[in-house]
């Protein structure tokens, strides 16, 4: 409680109006509904999000996006978002939050820490929310209730014993926190490192492994016959959602989580071979018991 | 249409009321109203399958059940259904059909052959549906609608150039075909070898690599921070269903397929390992790419 000023956030620039930009603006449609949000994307995809209502005003340039916002929020591919630091940095006001939704965030926040050293702030943050289709169509403000919405503060800003000031104690952070949380999400402050570690197992591990899962499949699928695919039960599909995912919003994750993720791959190839050395043996049931202890916990969380 | 005689199923008996041979019992209620179904498990699930009105009949001896079946529907765990096979054999009456829904299809179908010489003709079966949960509580009319069922006939009676006759135009299979298409279920004929080879990757593979995700993720966790479980969104559910699996339904099936089942989780590994070297890669859009071909392939299906 270092600062007691209250902030508002009255004038948002929404930098990416897709499924997660698009539905963050209709969340603050319900929770802030004298906001004016401003949008910044491709043409046909701001005047999509204009008639849809999520935002107020569409803007030509990035700069007159930020120039006036109290709230930046930066919902572009994880390479995008990077690119348009120098600039968000630039044009935003020193009073303003900017704030990203790239799905890694050592990347993301070592460039931000080079790019607002003074004036803004940059809080890292990612909602882990989605959604088969992308695209501000398929947006609704519902999208983040229930989900766990990751942020990341500063480094050197971060609490520390003795530190009168640090970014999470900023009025800025609180406010955004309680944001968050009053469209449904559950916000949850940790580092970089540790954020891309964890989501490295819990979110990309899973990626690649239904990925490698179809690719075995389509090896052995036969055309003429239609083998094994036609025989798969209700059940394969829930295991292969993931493997419509799109290249597109996957190479910079990829890119750059490759370290963690690397590791997380290896684990798992590791696994397998020890699974396939039980698969006749009674210390199947172990891993059974493993997994289903597992599954449980995931259940009871959501 | 070798044979013009008409079965029809009056009798029939249900031998292991869980959750597919309760729902198979109320499926048959519908379709078959007329027909009495006597069924045959452990005391107390009996019980509910009459409170449930799924049987008409419990019958406290396995013989008793098969006596005067015209339909004899085996839906116990693949040992106990291989074990039963002999006694049902000995009681059944010559022109019943003896048919069960085992995962595996080899082991059984070999057992049967050894037992079914002559009399009642055993068709091997495999409805591909399911559900989290089992036991008869769960059963209902209507799971296996839309499921492929499959169907394994005795191997020295596959169809062949020449022979007049076979198990397949057998007028009690086409007979159980119809049955189970009346009931929504999607039958189709293959030998044993191609459905245990097939099942081994689109339904026995899934399985053993959601266990081995779920144990790098269980090996990845800490209980005091909950990281990185507690980071999970919604998506982690559905890569993890299957590592709520039984050890006691999955124990029969790794030991009667291991061999498919070795060979898939060998390929899978080595899937693993080519995406881990793809992931800063061009090449790992060609993966995205054959994962998306095969998953839109699983949708335009179902």
């Amino acid at each position: 409680m270092s600062e007691m000023r209250t902030v508002s956030f009255n004038r948002i620039a929404i930098l990416g109006t897709g499924l997660i930009g698009g539905s963050f603006a209709l969340a603050l449609r319900q929770q802030l509904p004298a906001a004016r949000l401003t949008g910044f994307d491709r043409e046909p995809l701001l005047a999509q999000a204009l008639e849809m209502g999520a935002i107020d005003e569409a803007a030509r340039e990035l700069s007159a996006a930020v120039a006036d916002a109290d709230l930046v929020y930066i919902a572009l591919p994880i390479a995008a978002s990077i690119e348009v630091l120098g600039q968000v940095a630039r044009h935003a006001r020193s009073s303003a939050l900017v704030t990203d939704t790239a799905s890694t965030k050592r990347a993301i926040c070592r460039r931000a820490a080079q790019q607002f050293k003074k004036g803004a702030l940059f809080l890292g943050g990612h909602p882990m929310a989605g959604k088969e289709t992308s695209g501000i169509a398929a947006a609704e403000a519902e999208l983040f209730r229930g989900a766990p919405y990751l942020l990341v503060p500063p480094e050197s800003a971060a609490p520390s014993r003795g530190s009168k000031r640090s970014a999470v104690d900023d009025a800025r952070v609180s406010a955004f926190r309680d944001l968050l949380q009053a469209i449904g999400a559950r916000p949850r402050l940790l580092d970089a490192e540790t954020h891309d570690r964890a989501v490295a197992v819990i979110s990309h591990l899973p990626q690649i492994s239904a990925l490698a899962l179809a690719a075995v499949i389509a090896a052995e699928n036969d055309d003429a016959s239609g083998l094994p695919l036609a025989l798969a039960g209700p059940g394969l599909r829930d295991s292969l959602r993931l493997a419509g995912s799109s290249y597109a919003l996957w190479r910079d994750i990829a890119l750059t989580n490759s370290d963690h993720l690397g590791r997380a791959l290896e684990r798992l190839a590791q696994a397998i071979e020890h699974l396939r050395n039980q698969l006749t043996s009674r210390e199947l049931e172990t891993s059974f018991a493993v997994a289903n202890r597992l599954y449980k916990l995931l259940q009871e969380m959501q």
